[in-house]
């Protein structure tokens, strides 16, 4: 029956919808056409040009709202972002270089210029930064991750963080201190994609759809590393790998395309700038092709990829250590929180000073860029051959790694040890900066040690066939960097970033292998990088299950969700309202039937409830109530003085306007104080401050009204007033709360008692939740948010192997079937469920039957 | 009060696991030191040895659970069996050659050899196929997507289908056919994964999760293509893009892991069996590094992008209209379905007639086997300089491609169209068979005329500096390869894989650019070939959104969802039940509270509420009943007769049994026709042969008993018993249903009316759901399956641009903002459920204060 009546409904709407469309599009043509017509009697002869323009124009502004047009902007935005700070950051090494080089006579003056540059840039960047967009500091990508999780940060999304970042990214880089591009990259593109998106959706509404920026987001950091390397397929693996918990397929040509486009880009003006003949890698290798490396030294570059890992892990422990050591040393901080510029001046001083090239630094190349010795690194000639570094005939900057006295072997590995210590330490300093690239160089420059090695041991190569063919230490530094920078960031994807940043595919398989070994040491023993970041941060976020734990199917919602929830009835009273908002700092509250049934009904923002309960006590409804009260007060006062003539009467209305105006700023104050119980304590501040100068103006304003007026001042109606408005205000909150007007989310995000943990934190990634109610047959028995997932995940996986479970989970573990256990615990659910005796319509023979 | 309680039962709770845990431990340590004290005194002296093996064998087992011993086994196993099938296909193609080549006397007898041959091979993939797993047909990635989907295809993953495949594959290929290997090698991975993980169950129980499962699943495409092109990152990517929706990156090491592995693994046979002298490329190419291409060449790339993409939609459309054209003519299928294997041997007999090398096959270079024309494509020289074919010095195979009298250009393009129309009729056979590989060597053809024309063009390179850089037509060739198998597949990781089988990425940039545009040309034209194949089998998936279709926002769950919901309510009565199931053939049915207040509870399986049935009026209820009735009827009959001797009590007791016995068997016919009602209709009619047989031979079992025991025919309570049993089900009928022993979902997946179809889409294809409730504020309203979403989808975005709007969308389109339109949706939702009056406990007072 119902059934039918909807059908029959259904019809009736499609034919109406039929008429309405039809019409719409009769009274669209006919509007366009008034248009035009206009167009044509106001302008005459150029009209269709006109006409012309104005079809080309919203031709154009329909199709702004393509996602192509978008990507295509960012990318080309991106790519000449990218390139501008490179040629700057270009600039301000080769400034150094200048400085250092002209100071040749006098070995003070060049430490001072050596050391006082990178000092004053970073300060500059530092202080910059703070200034402008504290948010700019760091890398940026767990930040990206904790937005891309669904969590609104939204000062890290703004113009005024894109200036700071930029600039300040600009000038670290440019101090020459061990410092990466990528991670702020990853953050710039982001800014970019949010501003431009802000920008665009002046044009068109798809703009303003939330999950569609949310894609566009990830389309950005994956432009944000692909532009930063010229790497489009590696960039968008980085990206998704670092970002992303799940991705959806249907969003992979974006970061393809935007990606793609912009390293092209990139990659053109480098070309224009006459920098390069044609397109190619940025750091290109020249690797023989027909036989890259032996099978026989597959061992070798395993040994590269599990060094790489427990160096990753430590590379991250190390970072960890230092500002956790600064924040809890209290005499330090303090002193550092007070002087905010120092400690990044410190850092960079002593970084500087031991790279000084006539100092320690001549042992460890510091006169090289980081560009530079990565070039040197990944070069295709070896430079020890049979322990003895005579044959090997340094040109250009491969100069810096001979030193008169000291083997190669040694400059490598002062290199990567002080470079270790340096780059943990200075991406601690509060400036956008990444930790990317210093760990890709000490991998390259760990790799080339032990390429150098095998190629001291086997001078001839390892044979196969009598062939001869030597060993490359270039695709050891290859494969090092690949493994090193995977395992600090726990990614894959540095595989096919090395791939297009050397423009050689053949070392494929020893990369690969180094990679997968390097990062199965460093999961085990460590977070990633940006997790670790995230943290110490603390950033909202949900942590990875790790690999293979599968007590995750053992651990259900039950033992871990709030068992008391905070809810509010359909049926209850502003009074209850007031005290729920009291206790609580939830963001969203459920709403139940009753307290009874504890049916779910929805859940309700704390915000929604906020507005609900001023609209019910607020200015205007207390306003309305005065105002009433002061026109009975009137008309009782007029029926007690004699009506007179209109002038006496239309000097009593404004008496009663000013006295409203008075009981108006009394009653401000009043909301005020209500407003700071309820907890908005800013806005109730605001609003005191507001109500504290009517009050100051009030009785002044009041007093020279007296004078030029000359009113009788009654005083009762206003003393009287404050009284019945509490009065008035109890009354109110005994009222029943009238939800019509408030949003409610009709399907909050729902579990079961019975759900794993590893489902719920499925579920929890993939839909981006903050929390989800667990219910059992419609009725609300408990609460889940991201901080009990958290707490449960860590709990149960802390980083020292020592493994703490969830109170409930032993329960379970003389593991019976799980079917049959199911069909128990349901059957006792069940008859909860009945003893609990759900509310319901008694039809009469029903009942009778069942009680049969 | 109810939240302390339940603290406190947590706290017990703890307690008690914690002693639990403690005197398990206990216990397992007693047990195991008992049985080592056991086996210590059964063996004496080599007890340690003993112990040590045991301790071993159980850290083995332990350890087996570990994923990463699946996937090194999964990678062997398949690296193995991509070896052996490609050492095979190998032999099957030597050997047609040797016959081909030994019989050049006859040019007759020639022709005989070279068409018998791979009509021979085809005839026998496609019977033995047809008489082992018919499911085994095609290329298996559809259905890989389809199982990844979360729908069970059970059959697809059977060991008999492996057998099939592998040994059909064999065949296929080995006739020299255009067919592929990279789909079925999808497909046997995943059944290697399957039957792996089903064996390795023995050993531990994480093997029987689901959840893993299909993570396994997703592993099992990477390596599968990963082993086949020895293309470990192509293949994850590949995999990913063809196979998954979502994608949670939390699997994809294990991807990469086993990908790695496996193509090391196969790369590695290779150099084992004198192949190869090390790892290098599947089709090592030789391009110049420092000069890949010019950056005035780009638009030719982009070119050859873009008619790929028309290319690709061709032969997606081609390929399908194949299909339906053999379907759809009644004559044709009819005669076809009679000889199956008429089909493909009449079109093995077409295509090898056609590229007979002395035939019409010398202008299209038929001589050469799939992968000689495709290396001989990717060649790093020039074969036209001029336009003159002269100073091309064909040596190899690339003389095919020579011919006296005709151009390489017509040569060419002859093989283009040849070969196009070829691999669409060709991957229309029924044996095992991809379309990658095909389409992969007609785009490198593609690829290679342009770049031909090119370098004819430009003899001398475009210039840009003076310096000549002559134009590589292979670069153009790899180009295309990527740009073709790109637009038909529509993935973007085609460009990867053609990094690595070639194993050089200096065109990276023109390759991108082309599948990019070849994706978005072929994207807005037709579905991928792997939709394509889902939508003509009819498989049951859920097609994607397209690219920057905005109107998903606005269409909601309302205008798609069906109101017409069966649903059983929690006091409805055996004959409710009864009915549904008579009437409806969905797989779930929703509980609600009452029919009245419609509040879901959860959701049924069909199965359980049909057991629930024939519990209730099942056999052994029913034969219980009539043994009561028929030990009341010996009663009385006994108390009629005189009670006598024992003898005669039991053969009274006898009777009983007699009476029992023939009674069953037609309760069983009974039963039968029930079953047959309601729905199982294979079930009920095995039933009804059973009791048919029964009837049949009791009468006569009967009749013998009656000869040699002489007993009295009772037929009075036997006649009567039919009759009562009828009786007897309508009262049983009549009951009340008890769900206690019922498997009940207690959260099935709810929707509310305004979730947008956007949204449905992305929630369906994240969970892998079926259906979904649609609820308003508790209440069951609607429900909406994969089939409602799919024709929303598909019915919105016709393939021919038609746009057809679901019935009700069009409402909303006078739009005003949608946050105010969800305020009064909500108030009205609100007023409807007023006035539909919740059903609530009432509480005197709050009625009251309602009322008032």
């Amino acid at each position: 029956m119902y059934g039918r009546y909807t059908q029959e409904l259904g019809v009736y709407a499609k034919e109406e919808a039929a008429r309405l469309r039809e019409s719409g599009q009769r009274r669209s043509v006919s509007e366009r056409s008034r248009t035009l017509d206009l167009l044509e009697y106001n302008k005459g002869r150029c009209a269709k040009c006109r006409i012309c323009t104005v079809r080309c124009q919203k031709f154009l502004i329909s199709r702004v709202g393509e996602d192509w047009i978008f990507l295509i902007l960012l990318g080309l935005f991106m790519a000449l972002v990218s390139w501008v700070v490179d040629f700057c950051i270009a600039i301000c090494l080769q400034a150094q270089k200048w400085m250092y080089g002209g100071l040749d006579s006098n070995v003070f003056l060049q430490y001072l210029a050596w050391v006082t540059y990178p000092v004053v840039l970073i300060t500059f960047s530092a202080g910059f930064t703070q200034i402008l967009a504290p948010q700019a500091v760091g890398s940026g990508i767990p930040e990206m991750k904790t937005i891309l999780r669904g969590v609104v940060l939204k000062e890290y999304l703004t113009f005024k963080t894109f200036v700071a970042k930029v600039i300040g990214l600009t000038c670290a880089l440019g101090s020459g201190m061990p410092l990466g591009k990528e991670g702020p990259f990853v953050h710039i593109a982001s800014l970019c994609a949010a501003l431009l998106s802000k920008f665009m959706s002046l044009f068109g509404g798809i703009y303003e759809n939330e999950s569609r920026n949310i894609e566009m987001l990830a389309a950005a950091c994956a432009v944000g590393v692909g532009c930063c390397f010229a790497a489009p397929i590696g960039g968008v693996l980085f990206s998704i790998e670092v970002t992303s918990t799940f991705f959806a397929v249907r969003n992979y040509w974006r970061g393809f395309f935007a990606a793609t486009f912009s390293a092209f880009i990139f990659r053109v003006l480098a070309v224009w700038n006459r920098d390069e003949e044609t397109i190619t890698a940025l750091f290109k290798t020249r690797f023989r092709l027909d036989f890259p490396f032996d099978l026989q030294e597959l061992p070798a570059f395993a040994v590269i990829g599990i060094a790489s890992g427990f160096g990753g892990a430590l590379f991250v422990y190390l970072n960890r250590l230092i500002v956790q050591f600064i924040r809890k040393q209290k005499a330090i901080n303090r002193f550092l929180m007070k002087k905010r510029l120092l400690y990044p001046a410190l850092v960079t001083l002593l970084v500087s000073t031991l790279t000084f090239p006539p100092g320690f630094g001549q042992f460890m190349a510091g006169k090289l860029t980081q560009k530079e010795s990565l070039v040197t690194l990944l070069d295709n000639r070896t430079w020890a051959k049979q322990g003895i570094a005579e044959e090997f005939d340094y040109i250009g900057h491969s100069q810096a790694w001979k030193h008169p006295q000291v083997n190669v072997f040694v400059t490598l590995v002062l290199f990567i040890v002080m470079k270790f210590w340096m780059s943990a330490l200075a991406t601690t300093i509060p400036v956008p900066c990444g930790a990317f690239m210093p760990v890709f160089v000490i991998g390259a420059a760990f790799g080339r040690l032990v390429g150098e090695s095998m190629a001291a041991w086997f001078p001839d190569g390892i044979n196969t066939d009598g062939t001869i063919y030597p060993i490359v230490p270039g695709g050891y530094a290859v494969v090092g960097a690949a493994a090193l920078s995977g395992a600090v960031t726990h990614t894959v994807s540095t595989a096919v970033i090395v791939f297009e940043l050397t423009g050689q595919i053949s070392h494929i398989l020893p990369v690969m292998i180094a990679v997968i070994l390097a990062n199965a040491v460093a999961q085990s023993l460590q977070p990633s990088l940006y997790d670790s970041i995230i943290r110490i941060k603390k950033l909202p976020y949900l942590p990875e299950l790790g690999w293979g734990h599968h007590e995750y199917y053992n651990i259900r919602v039950e033992d871990i969700m709030i068992r008391d929830v905070r809810y509010i009835t359909l049926n209850c009273c502003y009074r209850d309202l007031h005290n729920v908002l009291l206790t609580g700092h939830l963001k969203t509250l459920a709403l139940v039937e009753s307290a009874e049934s504890m049916i779910l009904l929805g859940s309700i923002e704390r915000a929604q409830l906020q507005a609900l309960l001023s609209l019910q006590l607020g200015r205007h409804r207390r306003l309305e109530y005065i105002r009433e009260r002061a026109v009975e007060e009137k008309k009782r006062l007029s029926v007690i003085s004699n009506p007179c003539s209109e002038e006496e009467s239309q000097r009593a209305s404004q008496e009663v306007r000013f006295q409203v105006g008075i009981i108006i700023s009394l009653n401000i104050a009043y909301t005020c104080a209500h407003f700071s119980n309820v907890g908005d304590k800013e806005i109730g501040l605001k609003l005191f401050f507001n109500a504290a100068k009517a009050l100051i103006f009030c009785p002044l304003l009041f007093f020279f009204w007296q004078i030029f007026s000359d009113v009788r001042l009654i005083a009762h109606p206003m003393f009287l007033c404050v009284f019945q408005i509490t009065e008035w205000e109890e009354k109110q909150l005994d009222e029943q709360v009238n939800f019509n007007n408030c949003k409610i989310d009709p399907a909050p995000f729902q579990l079961v008692e019975r759900t794993s943990l590893h489902k719920t934190h499925t579920i929890f990634s993939l839909l981006g939740l903050d929390h989800a109610y667990v219910t059992s047959i419609g009725r609300l028995i408990g609460v889940v948010s991201l901080k009990e997932l958290r707490k449960a995940i860590e709990g149960s996986v802390t980083v020292k192997g020592v493994k703490v479970r969830p109170p409930l989970a032993s329960f379970r573990d003389s593991g019976t079937s799980s079917s049959e256990n199911e069909a128990t615990e349901l059957h006792k659910l069940w008859d909860r469920h009945k003893s609990m005796s759900l509310p319901r319509v008694n039809t009469p023979s029903e009942s009778d039957e069942k009680s049969q």
